[in-house]
């Protein structure tokens, strides 16, 4: 009797599709596809981002409470190896390439295979040819790494005016937004200019908050670049974003450009989306736990975007939110506080440690005492020299401090780094560095290097064709089961 | 026609069980379930132990090979988080208690409520109701907090003695096997033998490896305790067991108590076995990389077992191997080594700590010079003072090592601790750590802390019902999980 109510539904599952059911075999294909990528963002990163916001909404709790981010509780979820064709610590270039092409890389590379000899067809180009809009949205310059892996294919992810250049004049992307671009002109600046380029290829430049918030759907391709920008052409970090907000300045966030390239992309063959939370990534390099945490919060708010898109496409729409692979050997546990977590004195940090370089650069061009460091320290983090309190600073973390002040105190070209100062900074402001390590151990946090590690990265993924995303496989499985799923030939 | 089709196809289901099609509605119960605990496995120690395989069996391969683990390519992955009410750093007796009851509760605390007033019902009670038999191993004592969770109910996992008795007078447990009792005549040496108290209550004792191995299928409970354990009555730690063997000795293995196990519990009602490999953690504790690594796969073996039995079973089995929580911080990575990792400089290393420690300690009896010191540390672990060795100790390795040294070779009631030196050796022999730091870090790895940590830690599972066990959820659900798979009332 079992056997032959198998073999009948089976054939019955084979007739059609039943996405009432969950079933992968004969579910229909997403006309929507938002690939969401946290550059950097491990399971570490997730969850200390869900027990900082638990933490921080549960002030009087007695017991831990962990809070959902906008994807973690999606139904599905997969586990992916990162590793690329140079090492186990892959970067960027070769997983978003694993990502995009279903082939594995070396590091630095993108689309291009391991002899560089031949290049890849990217899951943005058959898309475009199956006729859907395709947008490229990230938090850092759009010609970085993983963005660029999503139109452009190079020898070296370096060659940024070459691959800016490929994405303007190509014809793939059709919403390309967010950060600017490293190398408008060229890495000896004697180039056409980039932008020039886009617009003789009939490219709408939105570079205002009006522009970009005023966009809609259009024939034309759009590039949409924040007016506002930190450090190398990227957004502002998320942390000093929400604080320089409430001093009055109007900054978009990311969540803002993935609001604006749906409004541009939407047409009745649908769109695939890709938009990359970069910083996560960079503050992990840094080491700045804080920092990191306010960027996956800002990556779950423009998941948040798409998710509020699905609800009025729900048979229609495929969110899936991953990484390329974790940053910094971030772990939640520090050998001194133990099995304490403080997640709560993370709210004193008010600034990325990209802002606070700057507050430590007038510190040294007005000469200042090492007492005038620490109040600033004080005020950008909480730390402090008062007895008694949380973050009251130990006499072995003032002396780290004080170690670090004297070193960012010299001018940059004469300060003398030894293997002990390279493993305590990183290359990084030496006084920025011993901050964010003070108070990420107090917190209960650390990291274990600078660089990207060999760690499994999560796949949260919600709506049509989910399920084929659950389980534990390699990165490049992304490409096949996004092409599995949009029912695209490969 | 496609929502007839599912109506159809949905009503079908109900009526059958039908396993062919992998559906969790209507799928039959697992007449066997294995739930294989690494106690402190994280993704970290499973993907370190994948890379270091892989790196082994492969030294010629330009590119990384990750290896599979008998687990890693169960068809069914999940994540749970592992806080508990103490903390988001738990620990083995809130979580396994999590596991084995549903419920959290305070670290140190085995299945009995916050306030300890009440006491929850066990997985193994209700299967054990519903005519399985019961069996809990592990590789460390048998009254350690893991297996104490799924036979005995104790305001703290302290109570050796009394969870020893409530194991042995209880009726739950069938085959209780692996390491010894820690407080066989309690705490103070003044109670009756739990030994004498398992054959007043009708246990079948096997503690020689002949009579292990000759465990058959018995109306009798049976209490088998390997006759060579190491520190605290646990098995002895797979890198030394390996070396050990190949020097002659007959020690067994875990796999070989999953083997007796079943043995002894296989009957028409089926059985519902826990073990537990519980050194990974202490491994992971001292940071020894090596030890963890070879744990884990002494882990997996036995998980291999379970995988051979349910291919004779392959309709009535159920494997979950998952963690309680990850131990120590480990990462993929270290500041140094950046994006390089050399997996096979750790097969030099022939030793887990603790047997490094009696070596440390004959070192200290003889008043051994500092060059006698390296010579053992190159004997054991490879690392060398000739130069341009892939294992050559650097200046500051060097002096790391000489300060660990003369601390090693001070008695121990002698020694002055100071926050220094508890962050560098975490209370744990001074050399033994300098030289695992040491070795980790050249290998591309490193550790945080001392202690458990907050992350995720993941479930694979596979056969019947396994597919309950895909997702991100709550340790606590294990126990749900595990019991609608078995389609337990609680």
């Amino acid at each position: 009797m079992k056997k032959t109510l198998a073999f009948l539904c089976a054939l019955l599952l084979m007739l059609g599709s039943i996405p009432a059911l969950g079933l992968a075999e004969g579910e229909s294909t997403p006309k929507y596809v938002f690939l969401f990528i946290g550059d950097g963002m491990g399971n570490p990163q997730v969850t200390a981002t869900q027990y900082y916001e638990g933490s921080v909404a549960n002030p009087e709790a007695v017991m831990p409470v962990a809070a959902q981010l906008s994807f973690t509780d999606f139904e599905s979820l997969g586990m992916v190896t990162t590793y690329d064709a140079s090492s186990f610590c892959p970067d960027s270039a070769s997983t978003a390439t694993s990502m995009a092409s279903g082939e594995k890389t070396l590091s630095g590379v993108l689309n291009y295979n391991v002899d560089l000899s031949e290049t890849f067809k990217l899951v943005t180009e058959y898309a475009k040819e199956a006729g859907k809009k395709i947008g490229v949205v990230s938090s850092v310059s759009v010609d970085h790494a993983t963005p660029a892996a999503y139109y452009a294919k190079a020898q070296s992810r370096n060659l940024y005016y070459d691959i800016a250049v490929q994405g303007l004049t190509g014809t793939t992307v059709d919403f390309l937004a967010g950060g600017g671009l490293l190398q408008p002109t060229g890495k000896e600046k004697d180039k056409e200019d980039a932008m020039e380029i886009a617009k003789q290829n009939g490219w709408t430049i939105a570079n205002t908050n009006e522009d970009i918030r005023a966009l809609t759907a259009t024939d034309s391709r759009v590039l949409a670049i924040s007016p506002v920008l930190q450090e190398s052409q990227a957004l502002v970090y998320e942390i000093d974003r929400v604080r320089r907000v409430a001093e009055g300045e109007d900054i978009l966030s990311l969540a803002d450009f993935v609001t604006a390239g749906i409004k541009v992309l939407d047409n009745e063959n649908g769109f695939f989306m890709m938009c990359e939370g970069g910083k996560i990534d960079w503050s992990c390099h840094a080491n700045d736990a804080a920092t990191s945490i306010h960027e996956t919060i800002a990556l779950s708010d423009a998941v948040q975007v798409a998710l509020d898109f699905a609800a009025e496409h729900p048979e229609d729409t495929l969110i899936i939110v991953t990484a390329d692979h974790e940053t910094g050997g971030m772990t939640i546990g520090f050998a001194t506080t133990a099995y304490e977590t403080h997640f709560n004195y993370l709210t004193n940090q008010k600034t990325s440690y990209v802002a606070f370089d700057s507050v430590i650069a007038a510190l040294r061009d007005s000469g200042a005492s090492f007492e005038d460091a620490l109040a600033e320290i004080e005020l950008y983090y909480g730390l402090t020299t008062t007895p008694e309190k949380d973050l009251t600073l130990t006499e072995a973390e003032l002396a780290s401090l004080s170690a670090a002040y004297a070193l960012s105190m010299t001018a940059k070209d004469q300060r003398v780094i030894g293997d002990a100062e390279a493993l305590l900074y990183g290359g990084y402001e030496p006084l920025s560095m011993a901050v964010s390590h003070i108070i990420n151990n107090k917190a209960g946090l650390s990291f274990t290097s600078y660089a990207h590690t060999g760690l499994q990265v999560p796949v949260y993924a919600r709506g049509v064709g989910a399920d084929a995303f659950a389980g534990l496989y390699d990165n490049t499985d992304i490409f096949t089961k996004t092409m599995d799923v949009l029912a695209l030939a490969y």
